[in-house]
């Protein structure tokens, strides 16, 4: 099966353990059967290499995500990049060109596009597999575009309903309503609508002769290229609302939107994570401790904790979907972030001084670069490797200190993971002073 | 008036801002008329001198808290250390003996002893005077042994209590109550008795008179010298048991026991300090945030949350008293602490590697010192010093490196305040691995 699982989301209904670099599903909270934690989506491509070993997995996502999907789901997986973000239609049709013009896949071969977190049973995955089938060559009545339609379990005004003809397994769809209210859902649901899940597949060019009427581009290479000219269109607006041939497949199994705090803590393997300490008189409360300091709680009633290097969160789950505008509020970058080389953490900062551990992958080295304000010293705490500075390459061990006046051409190269404490110095500490360099060596 | 201020306290009732080293009696969460923070002892020491600008104090402590004392009230504070842990009698007889040796205090004049950690109004400190007054010599009715005893506001069971003879504002005590039950305390109140504060005053020659039968010493230096060999006991059960001419003096104004999160919140001027936001759910709750990443809180109800780079405490304020068993299972060392020349506080602890924040206040520096299983290296992110390695003196300034491998003699000196981050390297960082030496210059 062909299947194009789209990565995107902002981070920060999850914070302060997802953040602008790493959205929620990618915080590994979960749990696999072997005890690992995992996140979502390493969940869900486990799940979907369990229901199809042979899986055609193409990952949609933006630049920002990259390094953390090829660090959770291995140097293999395919992913491909928008450039910059447009809306859901180019996002689709770009990585089904990546499909058709990288991946050969056929025109009339079944391609299905599926969110990257839904929280679900491995029988969701036979229904995607189900739904493949039901798009493609061999089902004399396809449909043009086949959704999955999920039987609601009560009235919620969150989801979109799809209005089906009847109440069979696989059926034609009436009509689409948006977000409803709870009593006009509750209709719905009376005449047998089910929760649109955002999972559709058709036939690859069925989406590509629509994406060439609408788009400007010939093939993959001069989409991505061009992908900043592209006119911002959602799927739903270029292809769901015109197209007359559309068909729905229910499924009754396990199906949970973990976007906040509060749905997350229901799928949660444990109670607590990290140093956390709970006293008996604490009751459905989660704590989430990523920091290497010790949380105590007394008391708790319904809260969930969650403290990472980017900051705290102590709230009622209730209140917990609430939290947007407090996030937007919070100044600063990410304090925690990984990269393609491996991750940084942000121990400290003071008004002249910021403090970074950063953790490099073996066989892995930072960009070549210098910064106009400010200076910097490594001090190599564990790990082999090798410096360049302005040009110069030598060995680190542990206990060395590489010391970078501002202006000073250098790179990190691990030979093994290797750990480094940076001190920036200076009075303009700020993300953007860095001029990068050709690799000199 | 002569005052001998008692500043004890483990520190694990406000952890995580209290710790090992810095007692509650520290923590600067109150407010002083300027609108800047104050701590405990600094708003008693206020009060002191507001109602007695001759007050002769002498603050009764151990070694760990002199750094901090110091810190707080300044150089010029009278400091009496009791070399190790004994009980209130020979602390009491140490500060005593101080006053009499080194203060030159006579027999006859009064001396008030009080707990440092009373969260008073100012009619108290009046209160503390007229009990002088009442001990010394002028007063021809004066006891051996005069109380302070607190009027109750309610039957509690954290108080002894004091029956008096009668309820006059100054009258002869007919006996003490330990902690009663509640309803035992209701019938004592009927009775017209009085919470004991911890507040007594007696003329200097009568105590030492005391201590001199019980106690092996003659003065003060010698008493310090061979302070290990005294006997541990009480000064209840060494003088206030045994003595029958005790007089209580009535107290009325504003008097509280802050010693656990749920009364400090009571008294804390802000609900919130640091970086912290609060939606509008959040009823009756206090924050204090002490590191310098943002806390949001949404829905909290009846909650203190204190996170200091020791630890994170969410609690239930009913709760919170309970917090000590909690404390005592967290591992580790004070990752914060005042020391004589400055502070630090630990910033990231890895398996083999420690980093740490050091400030030096400006004219201190470190001891000269080694250590056998670790390297260190400094980064100066601030001010100006000098450090001394192996013998040799250096200037640093901000962006100076330097590297100290295990065996090297080092320390820091700071001519201006001066900032630095060290980094500690090694299989087995621990505290007690530092050799000190002679003064190297």
């Amino acid at each position: 099966m062909n299947l194009i699982l789209l990565s995107g989301g902002s981070g920060q209904r999850l914070w302060p353990l997802s953040n602008n670099i790493r959205s929620k599903q990618f915080v590994p909270l979960l749990k696999n059967d072997r005890g690992e934690h995992e996140s979502m989506v390493q969940r869900v491509y486990r799940q979907i290499m369990a229901a199809d070993p042979q899986a055609n997995i193409v990952v949609a996502t933006g630049k920002r995500q990259v390094s953390t999907i090829k660090n959770q789901l291995g140097d293999k997986v395919s992913v491909c990049v928008e450039p910059c973000r447009r809306d859901t239609f180019p996002a689709i049709v770009l990585a089904c060109a990546y499909l058709a013009d990288v991946k050969g896949v056929g025109p009339r071969e079944p391609v299905v596009v599926c969110p990257v977190d839904p929280y679900v049973d491995d029988s969701y995955f036979a229904a995607v597999r189900r739904m493949a089938e039901l798009a493609g060559p061999g089902n004399p009545n396809a449909a043009h575009l086949t959704l999955m339609g999920i039987e609601p379990t009560y009235p919620s005004a969150k989801f979109g309903y799809i209005i089906p003809a009847g109440k069979d397994p696989v059926s034609r769809v009436v009509s689409f309503k948006e977000k409803p209210d709870e009593q006009t859902a509750a209709g719905y649901i009376a005449r047998g609508a089910l929760w649109n899940g955002g999972v559709f597949a058709f036939q690859l060019g069925y989406l590509l002769k629509a994406a060439h009427k609408q788009l400007d581009f010939r093939h993959f290479a001069d989409l991505q290229a061009n992908y900043a000219l592209q006119k911002r269109i959602s799927f739903d607006y270029a292809v769901a609302e015109k197209e007359p041939d559309i068909a729905v497949m229910r499924y009754a199994g396990e199906w949970k939107d973990v976007g906040t705090w509060n749905t997350f803590c229901e799928v949660m393997s444990d109670p607590t994570i990290g140093k956390v300490q709970m006293d008996e008189t604490c009751r459905n409360s989660n704590v989430i401790n990523q920091l290497n300091i010790p949380i105590i709680c007394m008391g708790l009633q319904n809260m969930v904790v969650a403290a990472s290097s980017d900051g705290i969160l102590v709230s009622d789950k209730g209140r917990s979907s609430h939290i947007k505008p407090y996030v937007e509020q919070v100044e600063g970058e990410a304090r925690f972030a990984e990269k393609s080389w491996g991750s940084f953490t942000v121990l400290d900062v003071q008004p002249e001084a910021t403090t970074i551990r950063i953790a490099l992958n073996s066989g892995h080295r930072l960009t070549y670069h210098s910064h106009e304000h400010r200076d910097e010293v490594w001090t190599i705490v564990s790990g082999l490797g090798r410096t360049v500075i302005d040009g110069v390459e030598r060995p680190v061990h542990p206990g060395d200190v590489v010391a970078m006046p501002a202006g000073v051409r250098h790179t990190l190269i691990a030979d093994s993971p290797l750990q480094a404490v940076e001190v920036q110095i200076g009075a303009e500490i700020d993300v953007a002073d860095k001029q990068k360099y050709d690799w000199p060596l």
